[in-house]
């Protein structure tokens, strides 16, 4: 009982040390930090745009059913969850997909289709925070609803990959599976549904060892466990057609997925591989699947999932074919950090420098005016003099520098001074706003 | 008993029904009303931008001791405040100004001065929806910390003004006050500060009956009380100065307020009225403060408040003057509604069809071109034939189509239509790509 008094108090005392600590698990972006990630935003933004999708936004969070509805009631302990002053529970959302799919089926299902949709938002989950792990992230998605033809597909896979090339990165592999296929391949082995739910995270981890020894308890002949896992592991095209020979569906998966595959290559140029062992580990999704992977990353490689899925009619909407996928957001800045990639740091365009306390208001007027015409002005607000302003105007990253004296301004001019070359000279008020552009 | 578990069974029902509908008093926002708040957050930016602003970023959460620190634990009721699975209370943030001055402190003290810190981003009240109040709602504001020199204080109340001026609204009133003499006056009636803290409500909402009765109640003489009132209603500079005459400190303040007002006019031609009834109703603002009222919004029409304050050393920071402002975004847009501002609406650039099955991989060829160009362009994906593809296209407001048939092909054409004029001409597939610009 003292014992545990004493730690009562250790851990409030250990607490009020942390009140104004930012919570664990979460960041502050700095204004460079910032940059980089408007920088990176816009560049996905603008891709997205270009393949015809627009832009919606979900709240921040939602009835916590909808996530268990979807993920089951495990989801629970990964999730903020918590009870509102109305007695409702909630949930901060840990993914965008669920929010998504409940905005469609509670407002878009008239839309024209196919609909294309793309977001940012930022997820949360209780999760021990790591390298690349953060309780608040922030992750890109879109979802096209209404066509499951296979040019739908490829476009959808290509943007995935278009955004994180257009993006900057280098580094940078796509692999493409298909769940039927799997599905089928797991009946030919008549692998009942609770033995596949024990498998298909083992498969995931590319834990193929267990797999097999796990394949031989179920009953599995060697001899097929090997062939099994070979069409898995190879991922070879002929091999798994062999393989599947006979089942109608699956030989149809498959030239569905040859197709999506043919125009990747021709109508795209998107380079890709097929891997029969990804499998998303989620009950939804169904056929093509793929996954972008950054190697740079390490263990937490994979910045993009996606593929088709049915969500749909488990939220009360009428079911149609829908895919998507979800991109990191903070892990495609960390590969890109990781690649060295330039991102461009933003200059300020003019520094102005009042030279004495009469120029402060010509020097604010002359800097809203360069303002008017679109340019980045700051002006000494602290009163310091030249020397001092240079100096601060040089660490900020200031293009041009205009120090305004009584003298210059007598014959209405300034003087103008290149931070880069130093080079100074006097310019007319009036020619000024011709520095723009 | 029965009555209760009635009740329980009643509201489990009820509950139920809204499983996968939005939590009350949040907002799913479609892709035109994205488009319109994107606009508006890009005028807002690049405006906080040209004036030498950069962004930064906060959690969604805090520590619950943050706010409670800052505006009391009364501000529990109004927020959404829980515990996660560490058992630490955290509260989703009410504003921004606390985070970001936490975030400060914890890590840009040491940055060069005056730091000005723009931001956006969503925050969180438990509160009766009603319009132009959501329990989750979108914030801009900004920082200058470092500086107290009038003209930092003129270049801050311009950029309020002149944000909401770049993204469109026309009907808008500037209110600029000084806290500094509203108190200098309460002094010179010997009012207590428990006395100012039941008057200050009063006078935040124009109230001017009941303060008079109030002053007479603490003892005010009745023309002193109406002298006073007269002040802080007419707002008048000489009656200011009249009545704060002697009082040095006041002078003082009047003085650089008036210094602010002359630089707002003359650098910047920003329009205002003094009234000095703004109390903010807030402990840690001094000096300094503004608003800004759309009166097309009628009870809610205040859509931006600012000014100086201190807030560091409470958060455990070294003192350093600091001035802000936030900005109500949901309610700038609906003042833009108000105003039946035309905010620009995109189009699609093209909209490709391929006319048969053998021509969907030539036609996402092209379509990829022109994205590579930066253009916008959607494919029929739904195999829908020449005539509904130009319906839909036209549904999503489309400039050009681009029909791609097996004969033109031949011939390395294609069919290009203006969607506005109804024109159409062959085009050669090699000069597609200058079609944009």
């Amino acid at each position: 009982m003292s014992l545990l008094s004493r730690n009562n108090i250790k851990h409030d005392f250990s607490y009020d040390l942390n009140v104004f600590k930012i919570p664990r698990g979460t960041r502050d972006f700095t204004p460079g930090e910032m940059e980089k990630r408007r920088y990176v935003e816009e560049c996905m933004m603008s891709t997205f745009k270009t393949f015809g999708y627009r832009e919606i936004q979900t709240p921040m969070f939602e009835n916590l059913d909808l996530f268990t509805a979807k993920s089951g009631d495990a989801v629970i302990d990964e999730i903020y969850s918590f009870t509102d002053k109305g007695g409702r529970n909630l949930s901060l959302r840990p993914e965008l997909t669920a929010p998504v799919i409940r905005f469609y089926v509670d407002k878009l299902q008239m839309e024209p289709k196919p609909l294309k949709l793309f977001y940012f938002g930022n997820c949360f989950r209780y999760d021990r925070p790591q390298k690349g792990r953060y309780r608040e992230f922030k992750q890109a998605g879109c979802e096209i609803i209404g066509t499951d033809n296979p040019e739908a597909y490829a476009e959808l896979i290509a943007m995935a990959y278009k955004l994180l090339k257009n993006v900057g990165l280098e580094n940078i592999t796509l692999s493409i599976g298909n769940l039927n296929i799997l599905s089928s391949m797991f009946d030919k082995l008549e692998i009942s549904k609770d033995e596949q739910k024990y498998l298909i995270p083992l498969i995931d981890k590319s834990q193929f060892e267990d797999v097999f020894e796990a394949l031989q308890d179920f009953g599995v002949e060697k001899e097929n466990a090997n062939s099994f896992l070979d069409v898995i592991q190879n991922s070879d095209v002929n091999k798994i057609l062999n393989y599947i020979k006979g089942d109608k569906t699956a030989e149809q998966e498959l030239s569905n997925l040859m197709k999506i595959l043919k125009l990747l290559e021709t109508s795209f140029d998107v380079n890709y591989q097929i891997k029969m062992s990804i499998v998303r580990g989620l009950d939804y999704y169904k056929g093509i699947v793929f996954e972008i992977e950054a190697p740079s990353l390490g263990a937490e490689k994979q910045i993009c999932g996606g593929g088709a899925y049915e969500l749909i009619p488990l939220f009360g909407g009428r079911e149609t074919p829908t895919a998507g996928f979800a991109l990191g957001f903070d892990r495609t800045i960390l590969a890109l950090e990781i690649e060295k990639y330039n991102l461009p740091s933003p200059k300020l365009d003019f520094y102005v420098v009042p030279i004495n306390e009469d120029m402060i208001s010509k020097s604010l007027e002359i800097a809203q005016k360069l303002r008017g015409q679109g340019a980045s002005v700051d002006v000494d607000l602290l009163r310091r003099g030249v020397g001092k302003s240079l100096k601060y105007a040089s660490s900020i990253n200031t293009k041009k520098t205009i120090l305004i004296g009584p003298k210059e301004l007598q014959e209405n001019s300034v003087t103008l001074r290149d931070m880069n070359t130093g080079d100074q000279k006097l310019i007319k008020i009036k020619d000024i706003v011709n520095l723009i552009g």
